[in-house]
């Protein structure tokens, strides 16, 4: 397996697509030029190339394990870690002020999914760092931040994600764990945590959680919740780690996947935190979190199936079978067939992420709220799609491979394998999309009608030279328009019975707007041959998604329990 | 876990969608009255659900392995293979005369289903017997039968299927395994196999190998390939086993799933055989095995469904999380919805299955041409939807269990691996679908007219009580005609460019065409209402395959292996 980053590609959506120069433009990120861009790009496609790539199969066969306590990771992946913290990945997007790189959260985007492909496991732990980052720039105590945030962004030390409970998954507001007010200015944090990616590690320096917990007079549900910082050694003023915090790690779970990274059961027994924002405000800093950890888990699918697709494209260019013109089963239709539609679902979830990253640059450096909506209602659309995409191309490049796609050793398998968790963490695909047909809808479909707007504009400059893709995408966003003003028309029990289906064909129709662009932007080259292989072949799957998307409650609760079960 | 094989289902499609009546009344299955069915349906179940089912796990936690070149099985298997055997399972559709119970494949075919969901690694065992008792049966040498069948059919011996080689998968024709006439009756057989299914057990038998290879004289390509029985031990005239024969073992395969049923590389180093049917006439012998077999595949990615649903329905009426009334993920919209199409889905696939094998019932008791052509149109779309819906299903399966389906424990993850080959294995779907649209539409799509027909006439019976399920079932099936009309008329190239996506919308209608005879069949009921769900919500996805079954060849190809390696 040789994995190539695809930063022509990443440049290609920046410059064509998505308008990267209005990044460019803006005072706060005026130094992120294209030229400088483009270099970055390049630096971080060579470290996936040389560096994560390698460790990808590796970490499967010997993934993270707990030995008296404490986790072991795969081979190689220590030093990995270190490479990507040397180079600055971790903060690339964090402030400077800290030790960020400070880039646009666009280039942090596209270099978080080209590590995602190169190696998804150990892709997830400065994943989570950055998470942290941005919740404690945004929320914590500048004493917290002075301490933290330097470390964290150097990669000295890494950042976790500490939400679910045995009873509290999605719904986060039925958690247990315990704050209480230590009266020195710090809280001890009881309770037991699971699914905690990166919840330990080996790589020599201090694991610092971040906890949601309640307080003694925290109200019960989402309200009455309250975020900590809770260090796995407990630092001195200037970093210098002392003793162990009362916390550790249970157990580690036994994944169909993403074996490098440790997934921790952990507990906390009156271990020392520090609060975060505001007593009982912790839901609010975690939703600053997870928004941007949304779409870098949409990212996650994307850099995996992009992962699958170079795998199997490898595979059908070697695999002599059957009389073709090269004599390998590249040239059979039905292969042929795979890879296009895994090539066209990549470049329009793609498109899809960085055209939601940019929404958030450019709601940071202007401040306006038309950018800030646009950015929450991509959110959603980027993670759905892009681990759908994830899991589809998955499958496909083990079909791809026939007999060998499912012997281990051909790798095509562990694509399939990683990518199934990243439609469910983070917030579950059906908790996505009843995020966009509920809150990011609640202004009426007026951003959803902007978007739209946008589309139809587009679409009007490319008829002369498109007739027939832009009659094909006129037509999906005018079904759109009558499926969303639908949606908003109805309560929540209509919406959410067809919640999915309304977020796949608005992804299909996002999709069909970036690859017309594409197609405008190369007259006669691949790009435009791609989309019309879109057009004419994937986009149609809008209609039955909007058919089942406004089909109403009724039929999805027509049968009892009894009935379901006979 | 507790599965529970679906005996009420089988014998409502039987009874009220396929009409098994129909082979009851014929002269070679009169037997097999809806009664003695009815018990051989529970009795099948009860093994399923208390010797099978409890195997499921364990097998996939203690696979297969490989021990001084001898296969030794996950725990329990032996002895749940001789319960099946003991049940008559193996040989329950082979002829009486050497023991079988000679039933309905009909009704072998619920049975087989329902072991696969069961337990699918085990449940492939006695299929590749079966396989083999058909192909002996039908191309065998009167001694030969004599000798293997009572043992085949009683499960004393096992069978497998010898095709692939690693420079010959899809392509069986370029096999390089060689056969040489010893000159005593018997032949010397010598070559590589790979991906040999069950090609080894310690459940204490003989292990007999259906093996094709190449006489001297053999022309290049499938016209060349002889077929050969070729025991591990063996026999005397008596069936007493003598000698180990050259051939054995060399690895086992490391897979995703289906850990309990072992892979083999095999080895054949002058191996003694025999040959079935005629020199250079093997391929028409594994013709008679591959169609059933496929069948039995489709077969495979169903029971794996049925597995995948029961045990997301489970996990979902026990999981507490939300303000739901039951206080369970179960009343949520988006977990119902995956539930209803999960088990729509799997009706619609089973309905398939089951009139497929009566097709097939129906031509062996009657002799007619058209019972037979019917069948075998039916096979690739009961291979490729019945596998699809299981790789959907077991997908759907682990969404529905949230965070825990990623977490082995669950159980969930090893529907969703073990079932991903059955989309592979047997002729990959996308060589089924290359099936349907040539071999089985050389005749100009009369046959596919033929069920289009049937399909609008029972329609017309149903307009009156349901008006709105009959226009969509109606529409889609137009359509279908309209798409059926453009195959035939067109030449491979572009028929193959579009073939697996006319497959799924063939599959698409239907299934809609059962679902209605089940909403005829129940009116006001449960049936009718999943019935509803699927036309509304389902069937719609028939007009995005068509668009892409119809758009030819030239957008599939419009990339060069630069473009789409860039």
């Amino acid at each position: 397996m040789t994995f190539r980053a695809a930063t022509a590609e990443y440049e290609f959506i920046l410059k064509s697509i998505i308008g990267f120069d209005q990044i460019s433009e803006t005072e706060r990120f005026g130094e992120a030029t294209p030229d400088l861009v483009s270099a970055i790009l390049g630096e971080a496609g060579r470290l996936c190339d040389d560096v994560m790539a390698p460790l990808q199969r590796g970490s499967d066969l010997e993934g993270a394990r707990l030995e008296n306590g404490v986790v072991r990771t795969s081979p190689g992946f220590a030093d990995g870690f270190k490479a990507i913290a040397e180079g600055g990945w971790v903060g690339m997007n964090a402030a400077p002020e800290h030790g960020g790189m400070g880039l646009p959260l666009t280039v942090a985007t596209a270099v978080n999914e080209m590590m995602a492909g190169a190696c998804l496991s150990l892709q997830l732990a400065p994943l989570m760092s950055q998470g942290q980052i941005e919740a404690l720039e945004a929320h914590a105590s500048d004493a917290l931040k002075a301490l933290y945030l330097p470390k964290l962004i150097s990669g000295e030390w890494t950042g976790t994600m500490n939400l679910t409970e045995p009873q509290a998954g999605s719904d986060v507001g039925a958690l247990t764990s315990k704050a209480e007010d230590n009266g020195d200015g710090t809280y001890a944090i009881s309770g037991q945590k699971i699914f905690i990616s990166w919840g330990d590690n080996d790589f020599g320096g201090n694991v610092v959680h971040l906890v949601l917990a309640r307080l003694p007079d925290g109200v019960p549900g989402t309200k009455g919740i309250s975020l900590f910082v809770v260090p796995k050694y407990i630092p001195d003023e200037d970093g210098n780690l002392g003793r162990a915090n009362d916390l550790k790690v249970v157990s580690l779970e036994h994944k169909m996947g993403l074996h490098g990274s440790p997934t921790c059961v952990m507990q906390y027994e009156g271990a020392t935190g520090w609060l975060v924002g505001k007593e009982h405000g912790g839901m609010a800093a975690m939703f600053t979190m997870m928004n941007n950890a949304r779409l870098g888990v949409g990212g996650q699918g994307i850099g995996a199936a992009e992962g699958a697709y170079q795998h199997a494209l490898n595979y059908a260019l070697e695999r002599k079978q059957g009389r073709t013109p090269s004599g390998t089963i590249v040239d059979h239709a039905d292969v042929r067939r795979m890879l296009m539609e895994m090539k066209a679902d990549l470049f329009a979830s793609r498109a899809i992420m960085l055209a939601n990253a940019h929404a958030l640059d450019m709601a940071q450096a202007t401040g306006d709220a038309d950018w800030k909506t646009r950015a929450a209602f991509y959110t959603p659309i980027t993670k759905v799609f892009g681990t759908e995409v994830g899991m589809r191309v998955a499958e496909t490049g083990v079909q791809v491979h026939g007999g060998m796609g499912f012997i281990e050793e051909s790798g095509a398998a562990q694509y399939y394998r990683d990518v199934r968790v990243t439609a469910i963490y983070e917030g579950t695909n059906g908790i996505q999309s009843m995020d966009l047909v509920g809150r990011k809808m609640m202004d009426g479909g007026e951003m959803a009608g902007r978007l739209m707007d946008e589309i139809e504009k587009f679409a009007e400059h490319s008829r002369a030279r498109n007739p027939n893709m832009t009659d094909a995408l006129w037509s999906a966003c005018e079904a759109l328009r009558d499926a969303t003003d639908w949606m908003v028309s109805q309560d929540m029990g209509e919406r959410f019975a067809g919640s999915l289906d309304f977020l796949r064909a608005f992804a299909r129709v996002l999709g069909g707007y970036y690859h017309l662009k594409a197609a405008q932007a190369d007259p006669g080259g691949p790009r435009e041959k791609l989309a019309r292989f879109y057009m004419t072949r994937m986009l149609p799957q809008y209609a039955a998604h909007l058919a089942a998307a406004t089909a109403g409650s009724e039929n999805v609760f027509a049968l009892s329990i009894d009935e379901l079960a006979n």
